[in-house]
């Protein structure tokens, strides 16, 4: 049991590496309608130009802020005692739900019950939420009703976070709006995306921790990480580390995909210290209880599962109801048949048993959990192509049309849902996935893995896929989950989460600026100014990395004073293009 | 002049660190018509696979190989010496060449007889060759009156590489054709494409080491490296690492970009030993020549940089020559105005002499000295966007309308010419630049700088413009020059170079697979069943970058018995989906 001291050591180490703000950049936070509505923002500052009319100040530029209260060296971090229940008071107020005074699941008394646990496990004892009894307390169901809650006012202050800067910079240039995005994110819109289905706020009321968020195509495109162990490696404190890097460099959700040891306590440790919803795949888990084999999976214990998860905070469910017993067949001629771990679960499940899949059968079960805790779908894709060769086959295609019937299903219990895509996609075919999804599933937010635009570069799948991301997100895929070097070779450490992040958040704002979003191209148009002013330190500040391309920068000119030279190693002092542009403009 | 022991020191590391054969890879060669033709292959030996039947062999799998005799074990490497002058006898067969006595270029001729240089000096003398008078030796010539020549039968074996795996795995999986590309690229269609100028094989008469290659959308879509130094960083020796390295890595050609130092001796070393086509952009010399100041340029000290550089035998020449003097003011309204550094150069000189362009003013003579050397024209976009702001405006157009006219005059003259192209520009405006240059340059080969898709992430430009290079060489694009992730911050070193390479290997090939050329697929379907068969050895080998696949895997699961495991840390045992699939299977 070694764990929790070197669990409290790295809490330690955390503090100086993993949450010191960027350079130049401090907190802020807008206040809405109410002032327990605080949105936060991170607020780069920027150093004055220098024309011939003398110094002129830049204003400061705020930007999308996922890394929650560690970035605010007002805040007190202490991972022994989670983050601040920032929506407690908000679900309260509701007053659909109730404290219970116990766990429901099973499997968590259980765990609760077990001294042995106890060193590993996290110390705040957390009761859980539930809905009373015949409630429905999903977001969808209030925006269904025309209520606009305290989160989607929130969701609205944070997408309309360059707004600001468009402001200022309007005598600079003029931005184009997209003709389907509002000019501004109202609280009324967020709710009519939330009540179309066509976007979902995960926020489990479990999790009031969390700083609310929106996935849906007609809002910023959002980036998903995963984390989590699997049995050859990695402990709870790295966990809680890279949940906590993950944040800092831009993901908007977590994914907890652990499969290893301790997992429910893992989760705990995790979800009390994440200001990002959390998703996980619970029948991982479960097919950890039967000791990994498929078989053996019952829907009862399942069922447990879920609500174990659902009662820790969980906001949403990778759920894999839609590999239909028939469609394993359809994978035969595949060159790499199943490769969702999920999918395979369910289909050597069905072949045991020879039955139908359980997750189809007891779906409304299932959405009768996800309702009592606000839990969002995410359909799983059970059969998404593991290579080039096996994109947009008969066996994906089928199960988005069984995607697609369970999504109505779903919004028939107001639960909200989002639909998972692939995988391995080339080009040419991403575009059909993405119109086809929208078509079988009436426009429910797409959540894609990549896709991976070919298959010959592992070590390097960050890159094949944001190619993918890129272009799907652009089509109207709403979140994109991070892939890493380590894809297909080994679990990724810290600098391979830092690198898929990037990717992805590079990706992820391409979709933006090509989708017309209002304000994405603010940045850019900010960044470029600093970078045609050689005003260095305001062009690291301001970008995905600051800190990689400052290091960059300084592996050939280390010099403080090159910080302001109007030139780079690249090119060196004669050659550089934009000093002569500028000579030329005074001369001309 | 610590040059020249530093060079030999560096020389030996060479063999060690930059040229040892990728594992289980061997070189083989594909004679042709004639015994002189060999083209060579990297030779990709596979690991049988174990089935219910016992061990099953694959064949071994062939891929396009650039980087020349360096990893050809029989082939003894001497810098010194430089590469086999393997297509000298093709040249001088033809008869329409004479070997010089002496370099025509005064230049050339101060720095031969200048005794200080020695010590840097590449050893061997070369005595250039030239186009008899009235001679046109440009392959596009020959193409035109319907020679092929063994540069295209090269070519067409070349560019059918895949082709024998695809035979081999035809009974595996059905692969499609590409309705423009036909079946079997034959050395006939080579030179139909050639004389169309729909594609280019930039093969300089003084470059005879370079193994043929060729560029044009119907083929392989080609990727291009930068090297060079410039006034603040870099060495000689360095820069013929950096060459080696880069073919090693699959560049097709390689520019010759050095601003700082001894830029005619550091050229001559790399073209001595490289098999690959060098690209140079005459200009950054021809300034370097008057001290940095673009005012006092004149077209005579251009002139003799030009044959001063063909006599050298450099393959193609990028040449601002369509950014007129009235294209300037068309930059005023841009976030970033010109950052090319040729085009920011030339406008400085219009500006300076209020003349017109001596570029454009004297194209008809550069297309003379093209011809005579057989030298290719790239032709510069000086005005290119370098900001998502600044993309698709006025200035760009301006200036690709009159790179057309140029292209015509240039093909008047049967000198191959390609067109180059942007920059930074968002993903909905990308197809526009291709489209607009196919009808503007009347199918002319496009080459392009990425595109970046987004201005906010340096440190990661080789992510950014990866994706909008897949992008376009999928809408017909038929080079892609690289970016490395010190783009905008410094000069790239050999870790940033491999970077580079690979991510533009990735958007090459994940082009090649949307465009349905023939063969691309074969090697993702290759490495896909070696994934799917836990053949770990053959999906490291059969990567763009084995070497780092393998050391990834070897992070989490350093053993030999790991290569054979059915598993990978990411799921660990129990949970891998494609065991799992293989099980179902069996099962089913």
């Amino acid at each position: 049991m070694a764990e929790p001291s070197s669990l409290l050591n790295q809490v330690e180490k955390l503090k100086s590496e993993v949450t010191e703000p960027f350079p130049c950049s401090s907190k802020i936070y807008i206040e809405g309608s109410d002032p327990e509505i605080r949105v936060p923002m991170r607020s780069i500052q920027l150093t004055p130009v220098y024309t011939k009319q003398g110094y002129q100040e830049n204003p400061s530029f705020a930007v999308y802020d996922t890394s929650g209260p560690y970035t605010d060296p007002n805040f007190s971090i202490d991972l022994q005692q989670g983050l601040t229940e920032l929506r407690a008071a908000w679900i309260a107020a509701r007053g659909d739900t109730e404290r219970l005074t116990q766990v429901t699941s099973q499997y968590s008394l259980h765990k609760r019950q077990n001294a042995e646990l106890s060193a590993i496990r996290f110390p705040q004892q957390h009761a859980p939420r539930r809905a009373k009894s015949g409630q429905n307390v999903s977001q969808m169901h209030y925006a269904k009703r025309g209520i606009i809650t305290k989160e989607m006012e929130f969701i609205a202050i944070r997408e309309n976070m360059h707004r600001s800067a468009i402001k200022e910079q309007a005598q600079h240039e003029g931005v184009s709006f997209g003709a389907q995005i509002p000019a501004l994110i109202t609280p009324e819109f967020v709710r009519a995306e939330v009540a179309r289905g066509r976007a979902v706020i995960p926020c489990n009321i479990n999790h009031p921790e969390l700083e609310p968020m929106i996935i849906g195509r007609n809002f910023l495109v959002k980036i998903n990480a995963n984390i989590g162990n699997s049995a050859v490696t990695s402990s709870i404190a790295e966990e809680v580390e890279k949940l906590v890097w993950s944040v800092r460099w831009g993901a908007d959700t977590v994914m907890d995909l652990s499969t290893g040891k301790h997992i429910h306590e893992t989760r705990e440790w995790i979800i009390r210290n994440s200001p990002v919803p959390i998703g996980t795949v619970p029948l991982y888990q479960a097919l950890e209880k039967v000791d990994g084999k498929a078989q053996e999976l019952t829907w009862e214990m399942y069922r447990d599962t879920l609500i174990e998860q659902a009662e820790q905070g969980v906001s949403y469910f990778t759920i894999h109801a839609g590999v239909l017993r028939e469609h394993a067949l359809l994978t035969k001629n595949r060159v790499t048949g199943i490769v969702s771990r999920g999918g395979a679960i369910m289909a050597a499940w069905c072949l045991a048993h020879k039955q139908q899949n359980f997750l189809y059968t007891h779906f409304e079960e299932i959405c009768d959990i996800m309702k009592a805790y606000d839990v969002t779908f995410s359909l799983g894709d059970g059969l998404r192509p593991g290579s080039i060769h096996d994109a947009n086959d008969a066996a994906q295609f089928a199960e988005l049309d069984t995607l697609g019937e369970l999504t109505k299903i779903a919004w028939k219990h107001d639960v909200q849902t989002m639909v998972e895509g692939p995988g391995h996609v080339p080009m040419q075919l991403i575009k059909e996935n993405m119109e086809r999804q929208l078509a079988a599933c009436d426009e429910a937010p797409f959540y894609t893995l990549g896709p991976l635009t070919t298959d010959i570069a592992p070590g390097y799948d960050h890159i094949t896929s944001a190619i993918g991301a890129a272009m799907i997100g652009w089509y109207g895929c709403a979140m994109l989950c991070y892939v890493t070097p380590k894809e297909h070779l080994g679990l990724p450490n810290r600098e391979d989460v830092r690198a898929g992040i990037i990717a992805y958040k590079i990706a992820a704002h391409a979709a933006d600026l090509a989708k017309g979003h209002p304000g994405a191209q603010a940045r850019d148009n900010a960044l470029s100014r600093a970078r045609y002013e050689f005003r260095w330190h305001d062009q690291f500040n301001l970008s995905l990395d600051p800190l990689r391309a400052r290091e960059y920068h300084d592996e050939t000119l280390p010099k403080d004073s090159a910080k302001e030279a109007h030139f780079c190693s690249m090119c060196g002092p004669k050659f550089c293009p934009m000093e002569l542009t500028a000579e030329i403009r005074e001369g001309a």
